[in-house]
């Protein structure tokens, strides 16, 4: 009897469910609109009921389920499975979800942070499958991080390791949401490429953006970037920005955990080449000449399923260790 | 019949070589400059002399050694066992060192960098031995690092990660040996420190440390250490500078393995507590304020053992786990 997974991407909008087997493919999936008006143990509720009819509706037996695995956003005391606090779900405070779930459904549980689990997913069967030492980027709203050295997830000492956005890039320089100044994610997000365009049009730069912020009332990173592609010198610099601080961090990571490659996914790989080359061409230019680097960077290859993909994985690698 | 270990420190100037039994205590220990000049087989040989020596001196029968870790300077492919080349001992050229003494002592070996060797002697029995996540600084003539994760040697794909001296703390900032600019070993490692008093005194500065460039020709980081101990202005804005570099990797380090502890070696911690407390201080004022941070930052303990001590100590524990 051929064993099955459950991967959940439990953000707060959606609740991903897809129902995977031991090799990780995927057999079905659902979605439906996280309920965080109404407290953890209805969102709980929503995991093992939805998780039910996925698996009905698959004709696969619960009895057949080895593991689920979970990805979240922190703040969370993931080794035991606790949400502490979750900004766009406040009412979940030292939410024990991951026993929660286990116990309705009768199956053992992971918690994973939800950068984590998207990495694993690339490493599993995306972008990383071929190697041992990764790491990945989310660039979206902010920038999320993972690591995996030598075939196992970094975790650190209290499984918030890899907060890779709050890599110090420029000390003593913008300001970010997290208190500290000077991270790549003040300055390499979608919202920070966003705002420093804006602030150099407010401030008066030349721009054909200029004309998008009057129109729109707002600058996006995806306007920065077309507006790059299409010549304008100030959206350009801005992308120059992005690039260069998204290549320091690939030189910090190349230092830190010595990575075969470093693959970055999120809403803002869709600029494509403009990205991926400028990325790469500026990290050539920071990287040491003490030896040519073995390093690639990359883009992810596994799209928005990577959440559920890589829960799923996850608990397979944590069942095929005996840790599940 | 207990199992013993030899663990060997190759540097330029000295080989030191140490028997130990199972527990990494230490049995019996030995010293000689290394023949740099004699060649790569010649260098071999006095670490299979010295090492049967020793051992005869410890009454210590060979047939009764289980392995031997040996830790030297890179670039080397230490999953091969090869020096590629080395500053220090210019006639290696690609020299597969572990294989040659593992050879003629009939024994296996592991070779591995020497920073990560110290790194691990810390782990196994020094400042880290009572936690899973740790990483290292050496802070000497440059800056070698170490990381361990969850209770393993992060050695990346190359073999060559953790090369923590060439974080790049300030883009475009100061040259660093290896061709990047502004890595915190150009700014807080002894050479480094000592180079930006004597540029700051050269520049006119006010400074006691004026008369001791005068009367030596030069500054050491010793003296930047003991004029700022005594109050001198400039001395104590160069050992800030140093401090807060230090503190920024501890910042970085955090967010990327996110260790338990953070320990600093080599000759630079003989300033003490005027070193620890600043480093400590900038940590404070540059990390987030999302959650209180459970990390330690402090000494390392072994001292000069460190090498020969983390040699065998990370042979007993490749033997441990089937590994050697």
């Amino acid at each position: 009897m051929a064993d099955f997974f459950v991967g959940i991407d439990l953000g707060g909008t959606n609740i991903k469910i897809g129902c995977f087997d031991a090799e990780v493919n995927l057999i079905a999936r659902t979605s439906t609109p996280t309920g965080v008006d109404m407290g953890p143990e209805f969102v709980a509720e929503q995991i093992v009921e939805g998780t039910r009819q996925l698996l009905a509706e698959a004709k696969v037996s619960i009895d057949t389920v080895a593991g689920i695995g979970i990805g979240t956003p922190g703040p969370a005391d993931y080794p035991r499975g606790i949400i502490i606090k979750s900004p766009n779900m406040p009412k979940f405070k030292n939410t024990p979800l991951r026993d929660m779930v286990a116990e309705k459904l009768g199956k053992p549980a992971i918690l994973e942070n939800d950068a984590n689990v998207a990495c694993w997913g690339e490493f599993a069967i995306g972008a990383g499958r071929d190697i041992n030492d990764m790491v990945f980027f989310t660039l979206g709203t902010g920038i999320g991080g993972g690591i995996v050295s030598n075939g196992e997830l970094v975790r650190g000492a209290d499984g918030n390791a890899a907060e890779l956005g709050h890599l110090l890039i420029y000390p003593d320089g913008r300001l970010c949401g997290c208190g500290q100044k000077g991270c790549v994610e003040a300055y390499a997000s979608a919202n920070s490429t966003a705002a420093r365009a804006r602030e150099a049009v407010e401030a008066g730069g030349q721009s054909s953006l200029k004309k998008v912020l009057e129109q729109n009332g707002e600058i996006t990173c995806k306007d920065v970037f077309e507006h790059s592609a299409q010549g304008d010198a100030l959206a350009k610099e801005i992308t120059e920005g992005t690039a260069k601080a998204l290549g320091l961090i690939c030189v910090f990571m190349l230092h830190t955990t010595g990575p075969k490659k470093i693959v970055f996914a999120g809403g803002m790989i869709a600029a494509g080449d403009l990205l991926l080359e400028s990325i790469r061409r500026h990290f050539k230019e920071q990287i040491w000449n003490l030896k040519q680097e073995p390093l690639e960077i990359c883009f992810a290859t596994l799209g928005e399923d990577a959440g559920i993909i890589g829960a799923a994985a996850l608990a397979i690698h944590e069942k095929n260790l005996g840790r599940l």
